[in-house]
């Protein structure tokens, strides 16, 4: 009898450079070792007293579905949140999903089909090219170099990247994996060359509040002339640390594509009601509680920065937001280094997981010897992981170049 | 300039007859109407308390990610879950989807490339449609009829619509939205059909506890010969009253399958948290629990199939299990109907709300004058919805048999 056989498409499927490292970071704890994780977005921060009340509160019999597009009371609160940035929206433009993952695989579902292409500047959240993999889409990389401090290439690069089957551009400032923040101008070119070439313009705002040194980010729904055809993919996982609790939404202003995708939240019923009758306390969460969350951030910043530019052989750019940095580290590839940090090193115990940046790549051969370092524990902490990660740079056996230069 | 094109997949996405009425209800209540729903498969019965008091002492100072595959405390809870069953499960052969629909999405998408076909018993879970339709596989249904208390047709009947693209069979049993539990002989059919034609039997096993009258389920995972084809979707939903949680997960012997899985799990980081954490105590919930919600849900099933027995040109099998029930009604069209009791119907100020069968038909024509009525609401409430029912029956302009016949 034969052996059950999967789809081309289930093999295809990459692999997630953030998450498949975890079991040489299980067998490494198995063996007695403190591993530090810096390879997953997941930060530290106290989720705020508000929502946590709120959910602990919850005063319902049991825990019942709620409207596909998302719970009243939480549309409401997103209202509120995105009028504070000087966004009207009415509340067919919102859309409430699992996460800012599922934001994403509608929005390449609605706007492509198997074949089509979405533009992506790599490094890039390596997820997008998961979520296109599984609806049949190509995710075409174009390269953003850490010389240029990852910021977009000149127009014509882009535009020769664009090409019949092009559906979309998809952009995420501030950037992970590269802690860029796009300027305005950057924004205005890729909402003219959607305009010119007929594309849709998705932006990944999820890291919106983290941008450091005075920089501020606009979100996409201000840029003009665009209107109907940007649509943000957004997330309270970071700024409210509420990873686990897997609230996103979609904000558009085309009712074209939110009704194609409400057709799709109808399939999955509802995202989850009890993140999101614990999030709609996120109003009511002083600004300060954000301040200081960015305060926090900017010293880890600081120390990531610092130690990774005084290590001999890494190539680094100092990242402007999110909580992400990439480095090209010394090394033969960037993968087996951290396996080996985890199999093979420890500094009197202790190690780190980070993710290796080539499946942030898709342009065959980039990215085997850069690392993302999520930066997303407490300075002292994240001194520490320097620490380990700078003496088993000195020590690594596929070191390229020699200690000491 | 022209308007942004969304996706061919966008377009031909079904819209779900579960939910699609939903804007003409939220109308009925705006004009002061009581609505009482029957579309929607989400019951009015409490949480066990031990999952909510769980849920109200989460202990944790933010939301974090967990892994991919589910948090290890609640993939121990499912295991001593599946082993009061019989079945006694390895940890990798358990994964945790966000709701049983992330786990359609998954094992279709795992098993099915684009143009792949699986087999479906019509009437079927219409999202069963919404999902293949999404990663662009065809969902083929083989008709069962009331005549037959929908059971499975004979084994040529079934052979009949197997044909080269065709890469599975999708059986619910105990059966959304037909009622019908599934015999042991038929199930075994099911799992000679998948050895004989090499195809991967899926069984939606979310209504397992759900039988009345004594019947039982077994779970496919029982099956003998086909351990290595047969994967289980499955969900705490309806057992645990966690509709909203959105915590359901996979159940496969086949490790090339879950990985897969995991990989598509990986792109979309972890499932809900806190609900994984609420549902880690559905193992110490007492077996009255679901003893006491499986006696409520058999009075209520007696009420609306007698009721509706007695309905003059009605036609409705006696459901065996679940908490549906598919009947003939004598009008012109259910979609019509259903629309017209939410907006040119009330009897005192009452209404109700259910699912037009066609959706969950692919046949053309198929289901047109049938309604899904989902019997969640206590028996007192689902006797008055009944007389409602009745009661519009009789004058609906669309009556197809004169009243009184």
């Amino acid at each position: 009898m034969p052996t059950p056989r999967l789809s081309d498409r289930a093999r295809r499927m990459p692999a997630s450079p953030i998450r498949r490292l975890a079991p040489y970071a299980v067998a490494a704890r198995a063996a007695g070792k403190t591993v530090h994780s810096l390879n997953i977005g997941q930060p530290d921060i106290p989720t705020p007293k508000e929502v946590l009340d709120r959910l602990r509160t919850y005063p319902g019999a049991n825990v019942p579905y709620g409207p596909s597009q998302g719970l009243p009371e939480f549309l409401e609160a997103l209202r509120t949140y995105y009028g504070r940035l000087g966004l009207a929206l009415a509340p067919e433009e919102l859309f409430v999903t699992t996460g800012g993952s599922e934001a994403i695989l509608f929005v390449v579902a609605a706007l492509c089909d198997p074949g089509d292409q979405i533009l992506v500047f790599e490094p890039f959240y390596a997820n997008y090219a998961g979520f296109s993999s599984l609806v049949g889409v190509e995710a075409v990389g174009i390269t953003t170099r850490a010389e240029d401090g990852y910021h977009l290439p000149a127009r014509a690069v882009i535009e020769k990247a664009i090409g019949p089957r092009t559906r979309a551009i998809l952009v995420c400032s501030p950037n992970n994996p590269t802690g860029t923040v796009y300027t305005d101008e950057e924004m205005e070119l890729l909402a003219d060359l959607c305009a010119t070439h007929d594309l849709w313009l998705c932006s990944d705002e999820a890291y919106r509040e983290f941008t450091y040194d005075g920089l501020t980010h606009h979100s996409a729904l201000l840029l003009s002339g665009i209107r109907d055809r940007v649509v943000v993919v957004d997330s309270l996982s970071k700024r409210a640390s509420l990873c686990g609790a897997r609230i996103g939404n979609v904000v558009c202003r085309n009712p074209e594509l939110m009704s194609a995708i409400l057709k799709m939240g109808q399939a999955r019923l509802c995202p989850p009601t009890l993140g999101q009758w614990a999030a709609t306390a996120y109003v009511d969460v002083p600004s300060s509680y954000i301040e200081g969350v960015i305060a926090q951030y900017t010293r880890r910043r600081d120390v990531v920065w610092h130690a990774l530019r005084e290590t001999p052989g890494v190539t680094v750019h100092r990242p402007e937001g999110a909580f992400y940095v990439c480095a090209r580290l010394p090394v033969d590839d960037a993968e087996r280094f951290a396996i080996w940090l985890l199999s093979d090193f420890d500094l009197d115990g202790e190690t780190v997981i980070f993710s290796p940046a080539e499946g942030f790549y898709v342009t065959p051969g980039l990215g085997r010897d850069e690392a993302r370092i999520a930066y997303v524990l407490e300075s002292a902490r994240m001194a520490r992981c320097m620490e380990i990660v700078t003496s088993a740079l000195r020590v690594y056996p596929g070191r390229t170049v020699p200690a000491g230069t």
